[in-house]
């Protein structure tokens, strides 16, 4: 293959990586922010939120088209194709964590001056740190193509679903308990099942890290700790 | 080009629309046996939704990798390329739909014996005959490549979102009405929204049908017609 044809190839998977990398930073942003929107019932922030968004979408498609186009112009094989598949992949679930935390932004707003209880959003904000770490933690495993630490992250998934149904239990009761708390907790509801969705995603990255680097697809079925459903069923 | 690549290429499609759709009838099968499971408390039919979706996103992944690999072998350009391109977004939207539909077979388990308001549940069966109706048309819109059908799903779903919303609001009544309502009606209101993410999934669908048969992208913001989240503001 002629050098100037390899280097092209080079600069196409870098021009990937460091869209994927502005993606990342924004999408990160965007969790943090929305949820500060919504514990400190700050609407600018929100605003703010609701508008980066459309900066992803944007990324997103170009990451797509760029890595299809990768694909049709070199015909990469093994681990060169696995990059551009990875970078697609991605860049697909950056850009729904992205409109999750969008959503979370919305009900920040439609919340807006409402009775708050500090206790039960600070079980959100607690279940958001934590997938937070996990998205950062992901996305260096990503950068630096770091199975072990994609494997971590992978592993660490069941400590949010977990924290998840507590806080879905902890919500209900308080719905139960007053019936004015039941439009301000149904919001928090969908906030908490968006964070959670986030983690979800977040370990879809990691397996696509490991499908990356190793070209072995993880076990899909990985060990859930969402009982929430469940819960419910007893009324608690 | 040498007929038998040719013959070979078309091969490689018709394999991947013979794909989804199979796909796309167990999609359809799982929406419409989740929501009976639900109306119907048939707890063996929801477990038989929960198990059909692991074909679904095995035929995906299989989707995914056999569209990659033709787009690497054939290099194929313009509607060929955006034929493959096609067959991996629709395969994704149509496993989520499956993903979405297990999500309500779930909840139909967990609310189980539970007292029921028929009068509710029925807005959720009438909600999802409407998407289930959607549904249909845009797979039949993309296996025959017609872009007014499409155009017609995509603008369609803005009567899903309202009847959404005034759902919504409906079960939130419940809820403050009675506390014991509270646990049966917010599953149904993941229900619900669950339906109406399906919904945002049949209009992705038409997006890539307008997009595989003009090479255009139609306009991202489409008219939202979710109130949902403001309603509550009002606590109505």
């Amino acid at each position: 293959m002629a050098e100037h044809i390899v280097r092209s190839y080079d600069e196409d998977l870098q021009s990937l990586r460091r869209r994927i990398s502005e993606m990342g930073g924004i999408a990160e942003k965007m969790l943090v922010d929305a949820v500060a929107a919504l514990v400190r019932s700050d609407m600018p922030l929100a605003q703010s939120v609701i508008s980066s968004d459309s900066r992803l979408d944007l990324l997103q498609r170009e990451v797509e088209e760029s890595a299809i186009l990768t694909i049709a112009r070199r015909q990469p094989l093994a681990v060169d194709l696995r990059e551009t598949i990875s970078a697609i992949r991605v860049s697909g679930d950056v850009e729904r964590i992205g409109d999750l935390a969008k959503n979370i932004a919305k009900r920040a707003l439609a919340i807006g001056g409402e009775f708050q209880a500090q206790k039960i959003v600070a079980g959100v904000q607690h279940m958001s740190d934590l997938v937070l770490g996990q998205l950062k933690d992901v996305l260096d495993a990503y950068a630096q193509q770091d199975t072990v630490r994609a494997l971590d992250v992978w592993q660490r998934d069941g400590a949010i679903d977990a924290l998840y149904t507590s806080l879905f239990r902890e919500l209900l009761t308080y719905m139960m308990e007053d019936p004015r708390n039941i439009s301000f907790c149904t919001h928090l509801l969908f906030c908490a099942k968006n964070i959670e969705r986030i983690g979800d995603h977040t370990t879809n990255i990691a397996e696509t890290v490991y499908y990356l680097v190793t070209g072995e697809t993880l076990a899909i079925d990985r060990p859930k700790n969402d009982r929430s459903i469940d819960l419910t069923k007893a009324g608690a």
